[in-house]
């Protein structure tokens, strides 16, 4: 019996990994690379940086795996929850560079207290993990004292038509989305940070999702989501880099200085009834999202990237690309240019007792300020979008994501707290 | 808007796939490697043979990630039933060689009729798919004329203590294990097999398993559960040919000759207590399952495939490997020398709106007669097995799974029916 940690294991026994003879040439990889450019770690698996001045897991191009939780914050001091935010900074250090959970506050030897690391990633190699934080409006509420530093940008989004939003799965104080490209790196980040803050916060939801639904950088192929349309196409990616500074990152004046380089994220959990789309013709389902579902070529193009063309019409007078698909209500020429840099996964929770998938989409979409883009998008869709026949909107959140954390003697949401 | 396959497209655009111009050389790689070692299929992708004397997914390396589904028959005419099992057979063919699920009796065109594949999986290469079937005991009742074809090796599980079982998660008429190395192609196999069978079976449930907790080939490196231990150490592997033949595959003589070459599931849903376990101290913890954590060695060794040594005592006079550790309560030595093929999955469903992760494992083992294997090992776990006080049993089922399909003449259970 003796103490573990996972760096010691790293590069031992991973799938992935050489095995023990390249334990010390990783471990030095790992180091050389870590200043490499984002795009690099997908393919190597080589850790993302933690520190910078945005938050990591937005821009990064997405990973394929997802597990999202929110917390309620069940402590009301103050100061324990800025302790709280300092040992998740922490341990989010170390994990997202392929290291164990770190100190556990053990008191006695290995034998007695419990590891401070619950194990089940030992010998898992950094695999792409990111861990991105964001707080509720709830949070500022009157009981830490946050009240005036709410952002204007966090307001709750209005009901839209169609919504059937479970509050059991909605909202929360605090959220934190863990991508990695291995679920059970994903599934161990979160809940060693549930138990760093045992007593402090209670998991209040959390939902894996298991295929990423967007691309978020130009070096990746569009994957498919479950209605098995490439999904991504005309997202904001990393490369965009006037886009990120219109649409993604709040700026100096938007708003309160804590959020100066933060980002908003909505998520809303989307029930597909695949079952009834599947019985769908297929030219049906091309003209609901007016695009063609083999290469994901807007119905006026012939390529993947050709630019919708909104104006054009068929024979019979009729736009092809029709007024109620789901391309033509999200495009920015409809909302001012407004955007959104999409970052959702696909979910199957099982089935729901009535012989059905329990499926969909967790849609998660970061911006700048989603009163004028999810907002405004949103409502032209809840409205009028032919897709809303097949799915439903079953749960909403909104999260203020602060800046990145710039160095060790940082912390999530410090600005926020001083 | 054209139609489209996902054969036409493997090789275009899928990770890790080298895009457009190898797609000629991969379809030609595929048939090449059709008639190569299974264990070859790991590494690169390529598909697992379909046909053979024994069904893949059983002893073929567990691959990291499951979709297990559960159906009722509604149909009550014995014909549709067969003919539903034909069908499936066709599809589960084309799906694992990473093409789509085939002709889904379309009458029109491409623009009347629903696509013969919902399209989620088209660009995914096979990803290691396999598909395995089993029959439920319920099958054999009154309603296909089957009673006296039901093995006696299928015989209903005993009720063990500490058992909370839920109906609506347990049993089953059919069962489907869909493993791959991508979880869109195990959704997509799972979602089309129940499209195909729409109005003749409904989905009774479904599980998700995100992370492999065994290997089955010595080739594999030992993954960890949720627990944080390695799993799957001390598991029958592909290349035990001798404990295969006395402990996974029916032979003649053993029951009814349609079973011959097959194997009997048992699925076990096995909730984890993960919050209190991680609250456990590391050597308690150890002791627990009579191994170290971090290399996976038995308590009496130093490396992870040291033979436990039961009779060895400590310095206090007993045993190192205590008498209510899981490793000596479910070793072979106690049950005359029974052994399993665990093919077990973590879970993690979300959290259980108490603040706890709903999470476990989602435990499978092949076996050659459950009444010899499965049963004395769970009736000895469950009545001593220290494990019990961080676990719970919430579903179990029982399958008859039967012999691998020869050629595209045969079919799944076709000896069962004729
Ligand atoms: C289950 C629900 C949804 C599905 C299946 C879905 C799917 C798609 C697909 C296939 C595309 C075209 C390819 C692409 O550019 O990515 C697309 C585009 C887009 N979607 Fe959605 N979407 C869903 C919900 C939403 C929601 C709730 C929003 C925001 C309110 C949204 C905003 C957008 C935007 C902004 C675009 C890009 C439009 C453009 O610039 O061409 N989508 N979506
Ligand atoms: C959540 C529940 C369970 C967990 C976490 C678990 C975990 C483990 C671990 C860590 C090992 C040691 C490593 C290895 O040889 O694989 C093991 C061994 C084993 N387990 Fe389990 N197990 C569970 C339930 C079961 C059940 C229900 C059975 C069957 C009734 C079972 C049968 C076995 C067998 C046969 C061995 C090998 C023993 C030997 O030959 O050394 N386990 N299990």
């Amino acid at each position: 019996m003796s103490r573990i940690s996972r760096r010691g294991l790293l590069g031992m026994g991973a799938a992935g990994v050489a095995g023990v003879a390249a334990a010390g040439a990783g471990a030095l990889a790992t180091r050389a690379l870590i200043e490499e450019p984002a795009a690099h770690a997908e393919s190597t698996g080589d850790p993302y940086p933690f520190y910078g001045r945005n938050q990591a897991g937005i821009t990064t191009p997405a990973q394929d795996r997802l597990h999202f939780v929110a917390f309620d914050v069940i402590t009301s001091k103050r100061e324990e929850l800025a302790d709280l935010l300092q040992k998740w900074t922490a341990a989010a250090a170390r994990m997202t560079q392929g290291r164990d959970a770190g100190p556990f506050g053990s008191v006695g030897g290995p034998l007695e207290a419990p590891p401070d690391d619950t194990g089940e990633a030992l010998g898992l190699p950094a695999s792409g993990l990111t861990l991105t934080i964001g707080f509720g409006s709830s949070l500022f509420d009157k009981r830490f004292g946050l009240a005036d530093r709410r952002p204007a940008a966090l307001a709750d989004l209005p009901a839209f038509p169609g919504d059937e939003l479970s509050p059991d799965i909605s909202g929360g104080d605090i959220c934190m989305q863990a991508c990695a490209h291995d679920p059970q790196v994903a599934v161990h980040a979160i809940r060693n940070l549930a138990r760093i803050g045992f007593g402090r916060v209670s998991v209040r939801y959390s939902q894996l999702g298991f295929g990423r639904t967007s691309s978020t950088s130009r070096a990746q192929t569009t994957p498919r989501n479950l209605l098995g349309f490439k999904d991504g196409t005309a997202n904001i990616k990393l490369e965009d880099t006037s886009m990120l500074r219109d649409y993604v990152w709040a700026a100096p004046g938007d708003g309160p200085a804590w959020m100066d380089g933060g980002s908003y994220l909505v998520t809303r959990k989307i029930r597909m009834h695949v079952e009834t789309w599947d019985r769908t013709s297929l030219g049906e389902q091309e003209t609901i999202f007016g695009r063609d579902k083999g290469k994901g070529a807007p119905l006026t193009g012939h390529a993947e990237f050709d630019e919708p063309d909104l104006a054009k019409t068929g024979p019979d007078g009729q736009p092809v690309i029709p007024a109620d698909s789901h391309v033509r209500l999200a495009h920015p020429s409809l909302h001012g240019g407004a955007r959104l840099l999409r970052r959702g996964y696909n979910y199957v929770d099982g089935s729901d007792g009535l012989g059905r998938l329990d499926a969909g989409l967790f849609f998660m979409a970061y911006q700048r300020d989603p009163r004028k883009q999810f907002v405004p998008i949103q409502t032209e869709l809840a409205a009028k979008d032919k897709l809303n026949e097949y799915i439903q909107h079953i749960s909403s959140g909104v999260f203020a994501c602060p800046p990145g954390v710039t160095d060790a003697g940082d912390y999530w949401g410090r600005a926020l707290f001083s």
